[in-house]
């Protein structure tokens, strides 16, 4: 039966689980931020050697309000791990053991590196955070799709990482209230002209309208769901995916998107003369995503992908998709119920600005996503500085 | 545990549910072709009261091998006929009873109507067929999408709508082998050249491409799956679709391109002079489509039902693919595995030109359909009757 873990009680777990040696000497601390789940971090006093112990509470806090929240995203996150650690094992943290109905995962502490949102707004560039992410998103996309895998087994697999109770909180807080006047949405008052006219834009609502319907209906690759700077501990040289509570299959872009976006505000938050090692990410990202999808390519089984200007379809489909959820992204963290710290720690005047040019470059990324090659990202960002008269 | 039924034990089963009176005098006859399926029709002579036990069997008959096939489409079919009952009950079988184990279902007979296939090749005109049909898939489709259905809800019922075996045998007999040098294809041998020329087309082989990745990917609505005019008993009166044991969560067109496909086929097979009615079905089916769906779109709880052009954009969607599908469907019945009465039973010389005449309207109806009107489809009959130069 489930019960939260206390820090007692996680030691006891990792004891009987035999993740240290004998003599170990273990210490622990509850570290999660208590909004969605606990994390004890226990650490064996004589050797420093550390492991993590991750519990889903059965209820989220936001905005004070608790609302409940289905302990399965535990198991969707260590099967996610799992599978995602059989295609990119250096990506993922090593999940120990996992226990359904306590909804805990027990996996390696990642405490050595940052995440890499905090990174980022520190003025950190993780050099090598676009390779890495670039091939795990390609890796994972490309063998988890009809392409990658035997296509009867994808949609066993596909059916088993049926996730409805977190693909709500996506297709609502991402995709649908901040286009419309709705309750969850959270803005400065001195924003409502701009978001008043956002609401009444009805030719992006009909592309948005799009998007959603691929979130909801496209089961293309398995996603991770969330995959935005907070979702990525890094160093200069490691990158790990963490907290894929929200996988499920989704349109193939989509995680690009989620990526590219979070790159994105971290670059209208900083001077633009600061900018260039996230349009470089962003475009590096992408890079590594199509030479290492089309590399996989040639292993595909389905006699369709050695016909002519399949994989430039895909490819392009993948592109669209991006740009588009990565302007649903942009807007969503500007003015709907969850912002990020790279905008939101900004002195009023300047978050001011820096969300309305959010707001603007969020339209044409998603108006414009059909066409754009991934260099002209960069370039809207310089073209949505000023209001377009 | 499971073991074929035989005509005793049918009706040992029929008594035992009750479904006839205490004193009825019961006689029981398998009717099936025995290639999927046992179908055992039990009359009380003294009434002539009269139902339907379907039994599935756990292997397929197809060119005269046979390969094994899941038990679990008896169970896919109950529960697609009880799901399309409840939006659409004058259009289905009654379901008396199903077993899971036992992959039996126990319905209302109605052979008092012709299966349309037959009445379409005996010259019947059918004149409420594309009203039913038409009405059918709107409201099966809009009940069990994401804008007529609680988005979780519907997450759930395509999981349990999972048909992974079935729709194989569509990915491969409709949407590849046909279009690739492929063992299951079959076709006369005066029609290699032409057979040839469409294997080497890869401008039609990318589209087609795009198709199966929509049937692969896209869990729009709940799907009949099979629904040519083999599927389909009817009367002047009435319309009843059976064998739904391919349904799953696909394209919202899907459908209404089989049926459409299947349409044309015996249109083609005609004298050109009484093709009339087949337009005509083809073209009532889609307007009774649109208005159905769009009175039922009133409806909707997603908040993007509001905004202007949404509602449009599904529909060209559906054509878009329902006009890909029906090419598809076109092509594989002419030169696939499975053919169709309607052409097969034409003498040789004229069959041969049917079936260049649908080869070559099966590829514009595939590499035009994103644009074209609903009545482009007879001008495309029309336009393809010989080789253009």
């Amino acid at each position: 039966m489930y019960e939260p873990l206390t820090e007692q009680k996680a030691i006891a777990l990792a004891v009987r689980l035999g993740l240290f040696g004998k003599d170990a000497l273990l210490s622990c601390k509850e570290i999660g931020d208590g909004n969605l789940n606990l994390v004890f971090r226990i650490v064996n006093e004589r050797t420093n050697d550390s492991i993590i112990i991750k519990q889903a509470l059965p209820y989220a806090k936001v905005v004070g309000e608790s609302w409940p929240l289905t302990l399965k995203r535990a198991t969707i996150e260590s099967q996610a791990l799992r599978t995602f650690a059989s295609y990119v094992p250096q990506y993922v943290p090593k999940v120990y053991y996992s226990d359904e109905s306590l909804a805990i995962t027990v996996m390696e502490d990642l405490s050595h590196l940052q995440i890499a949102r905090r990174g980022f707004i520190e003025g950190k560039t993780f050099p090598n955070i676009s390779e890495h992410i670039g091939e795990f998103i390609a890796k994972t996309a490309f063998y988890t799709s009809d392409f990658g895998m035997n296509q009867q087994q994808k949609k066993k697999l596909a059916q088993q990482f049926t996730n409805p109770e977190l693909c709500k909180i996506t297709e609502d807080l991402v995709l649908t209230d901040p286009f419309f006047d709705h309750d969850t949405n959270n803005f400065e008052a001195e924003l409502r002209a701009d978001v008043e006219q956002l609401w009444q834009d009805d030719a992006l609502k009909r592309e948005t309208a799009k998007l959603k319907r691929r979130f909801l209906t496209k089961a293309d690759v398995l996603l991770h769901g969330d995959l935005h700077t907070g979702s990525i501990f890094a160093s200069d040289d490691e990158t790990k995916v963490i907290d894929p509570e929200f996988a499920f299959y989704g349109p193939i872009g989509f995680d690009l998107g989620q990526f590219f976006a979070n790159l994105l505000l971290n670059a209208l938050a900083r001077d633009e003369r600061d900018r260039k090692p996230l349009f470089h990410h962003i475009e590096k990202t992408w890079d590594v995503f199509i030479r290492t999808f089309s590399e996989l390519w040639r292993e595909s089984n389905e006699p369709y992908a050695t016909v002519s200007g399949v994989l430039h379809d895909v490819l392009r489909d993948a592109l669209t998709e991006a740009i588009g959820f990565a302007g649903c992204e942009v807007i969503r963290r500007t003015i709907g119920l969850a912002h990020v710290a790279d905008v939101d720690e900004l002195p009023l005047e300047r978050r001011l600005d820096v969300k309305r040019h959010a707001l603007r470059l969020g339209r044409e990324l998603i108006v414009q996503r059909e066409q754009l090659p991934i260099h002209a990202i960069k370039q809207l960002v310089q073209q949505t500085v000023h209001v377009n008269s």
